[in-house]
C-alpha cells in the first residue's frame, strides 16, 4: 500500500530487504532441484526405471518447492503492509532467511529417508521454526512500533496471527507422530500449506476492500 | 505499461512477483552450466578430445538456455499489462516456476542420455508443462479480472493466445516422435524456440502502438 | 534517504549495484547450506547419529549465515545515505563481493577443520578483509566527493568509523590468538557479529532522528 | 539519466532485464567460489599446503571475478542512458548472459589445466564472445532506433565504441599467442580487465558533465 521506494525519511526503506528476501527464496527453490539428477548408470530397467527410482525424491521436491511458495507469499502478503524496517525487524527476517535457506537441507535429507522418523523431524523442525518466526514478526510488526499501515483492521491483523499459529501448533504434533506413522506425519506436511493456501485472510482482506472501493 | 511501484490500492503489487521470477530464472540459467565440468581425468586425446566430449551436453546447455530465454522474456511481455496480482495468479507463477527449476534438471538427464527416447520425452513434458502454464496464466489473466490494463486490443489478446497454444499443442506430438526418431524430437526442440522469438505477437503490439502515437 | 529509482541527473543510480550486492549476499547465504549435505551412509547410529556428525559444520553455516546477516545489513544502512555511485565505489564494492563469495569456501574449510588453526586463521582473513573494506568504503564515501547525503551529523560519521575498525582490529589477534587456541579464536568470530549488531550507531541515529522529527 | 520504473508508454521497461542480468552475475561470481573446495585428504603438508595447492585455481577465481566485474559496470554505465528495451536488444542481452554462464565453466577448466593452451584458448574465447556482444550492443544502441538517450556526445559514443573494440581485438591475439607461451597469454587476461577499468570513457564523460552542470 506504501510505495517501496518512496523515501522513508529517518527510516529504512524495506525494498533492499524485500530483494534479499526474494533473492533467498529464489535460491533455494530452485537448487532444491539438485537433488534431482541424472542417474548416473542405467540398470536393467533403463533410464524410464532410473527415473522411477528418483520418485521420493521427486516428491520431496515438489512439497518443498510448494512450502517455499507459501511462505514467500506470505512474506510478501504480510510486508505489503510495512512502511518501514528497524534493527529488530531485519533480524527476525535473517532468523527467517536462515530457516528457508536450511529447506533444501532438510528436504534432500527426507528425499534420501523417507521412511525415517529422523528424517521426518528435521523437515518439521525446519517447517515450525519457520512458521514460529513468521508468528513472530507478524506480533513484532502488530506492536506500536510505526513499521505498519496505521488503520489495518483489527479483526484481519488478528486473523492473521490465529493463521500463522497453524504452522508452530501443528508441527511439533507432526514430529511426534512420524514416529507412531511416517505416512500419516507426511500426509501433515502435505495438507498443512494446502490449507494455508486456502485459508487465507489477507487475500480476503484485500478482495473485500476492493469490492467497497468506490 | 504501468509503474510497477506505484500502489495499487487494495491490490498486492506486481513487482516481488517479478523479482521473484526474475531471481529463479536468472538461477536456473545460470545453474544450467554445472552440468560442463572440466574433465576430472584426460584420455589420450588431451584436454581437446576431453572438451569435444562434452559436446552434446554444450548443446543441451544452449538450447536450454534459449528456451528459458524465450520464457522468460514471454513473462515479461505478458507481465508488462498486468496491473496487480492476486492469490491465484501468484500460484499459477509459482507453478510455471517449479517448471522452469525443473528445466536444468530435464537438460541433465537429455545431456547425458540424448540417444534415449526417455530423456527427451522428460525435455518435452518440462517444456510443455511451461507452455501448458503459460497459456493458462494469459487466459486467467485476460478474463474480467481486473489484473490487467484495460483496452487492450482484443485480437492482440487472441494471438497471444493462439501463440502460446504452439507449445501445449506441439510437445506432445514431439514427445510421441521420440520414439520414433530422437534427432526428429530434438530437431523440433530446436526449431521450437526460434518460431517464438520470431512470431512474437506482442512486439509486433507494442511496435505498432509506438508508430502511432503522436 | 534518497530514492533509490530517482534520476540523479549525471551520475550513475546506486540501485543497480545495491542489486548486484543483495545477490550475492542472498546466493552466498544459501549455498553455505550446501556443505550440509544428507549422509551417504548411515553407521550403527542412524541417521540420528549421522546428523549429530554434520554438527559442527552445522554451527559453521549458523555462525556464517549471522556474519553475512551483519555485512548485509550494515551494507544496507551505510547505503541508504548514498546518492550516487562512481567508478571508484563500485570497485570497492566488487572488491566487497569478492570477499562475501569467498565465506562460503572459508566456512566450508573451518567446518571440515574446525580444530585447525590453519582453517581458522583462513576464516579470520576473510572476515578481516571485508572488515576492511567496509571501514575503507565508509571512509571513501564520507570524504568530501558528493557522493553522500549532505548534513549528515559529524558525530555519527565518526561513531560509525570507530564501528567498522573493531573488525579490522580484532581479527588479526583472532588469526594469532587461533595458533595458541582454536576455541578462544572460535569463541571471537562468534562474539564479533553479536557486538557489531547491539552495538550499532546507525540504528542508533535513525531511531534519534525519529524522536526529534516534529 | 531515465527513472527505470518510470512508464515508457508502448515500449518495453528496461528494469526487468537489468534484474535478470544482476542477477546472473550474481550468481556467476557466486559460483565461481565453488571450484575452491575444501581439501578433502590431507597429505603431509597439512591443511596449509592443502591451501597452497588450490593456488592457480584462487588465481583464476580472483581474475574471473575481476573480468565480471568488469563487464557488469560496463553494461551498468551503458544501460543508464537506455529508455527502452525491445525484442533484439532483449536476445543480445540474452546471449550475452549465455556468455556470463559460461565463464565459470571456462574458469574452472582453465583453473584445472592453467598451462594447457586449450584451456587459455577457451577461456580467451569466452571473453572474446563476451566483448563482441558487448560492442554489438553498444553499435544496436546507438544506431537510430530510439532505444536511448537523445542528445549523447557523439564523441563519446565513439570513445565507447573504440573501448568495447579492444576485447574483440586483443582476445584472438591472446588465443593466438596461448600456443606458444601460456605465460604471456595469462597475462593478457589479467592486463586486459585493468586497461578496461582504468581507461573508462562513460566514467569520464559523467565527472565532465557533473562538473560543467550548474
Amino acid at each position: 500500500m506504501t510505495d517501496s521506494t518512496e523515501p522513508n525519511l529517518h527510516g529504512l526503506p524495506k525494498n533492499r530487504l524485500e530483494t534479499l528476501v526474494d533473492g533467498v527464496f529464489a535460491i533455494a527453490m530452485t537448487i532444491l532441484v539438485l537433488e534431482l539428477r541424472a542417474p548416473a548408470a542405467l540398470g536393467p530397467g533403463g533410464l524410464a526405471q532410473g527415473l522411477v527410482d528418483v520418485g521420493t525424491r521427486f516428491a520431496t521436491f515438489v512439497i518443498s518447492f510448494i512450502v517455499l511458495g507459501v511462505y514467500w507469499f506470505a512474506h510478501h502478503q504480510i510486508f505489503h503492509f510495512v512502511l518501514r524496517v528497524n534493527r529488530t525487524l531485519v533480524w527476525l527476517n535473517i532468523l527467517f532467511l536462515l530457516g528457508i535457506a536450511l529447506v533444501p537441507f532438510a528436504a534432500s535429507v527426507m528425499g534420501a529417508y523417507t521412511g525415517d522418523p529422523i528424517a521426518l523431524s528435521l523437515y518439521g523442525a525446519v517447517l515450525g521454526l519457520l512458521a514460529a518466526l513468521g508468528y513472530l514478526i507478524w506480533w513484532y510488526l502488530t506492536g506500536d512500533r510505526g513499521l505498519i499501515e496505521p488503520g489495518l483492521d483489527p479483526e484481519m491483523v488478528h486473523k492473521v496471527r490465529v493463521w500463522l499459529a497453524i504452522g508452530p501448533v501443528i508441527t511439533p504434533i507432526a514430529i511426534a507422530i512420524s514416529f507412531v506413522s511416517t505416512t500419516l506425519a507426511l500426509l501433515i506436511y502435505l495438507v498443512l500449506p494446502v490449507v494455508f493456501i486456502f485459508f487465507n485472510p489477507v487475500s480476503r482482506y484485500l478482495e473485500r476492500l476492493r469490492e467497497t472501493e468506490p
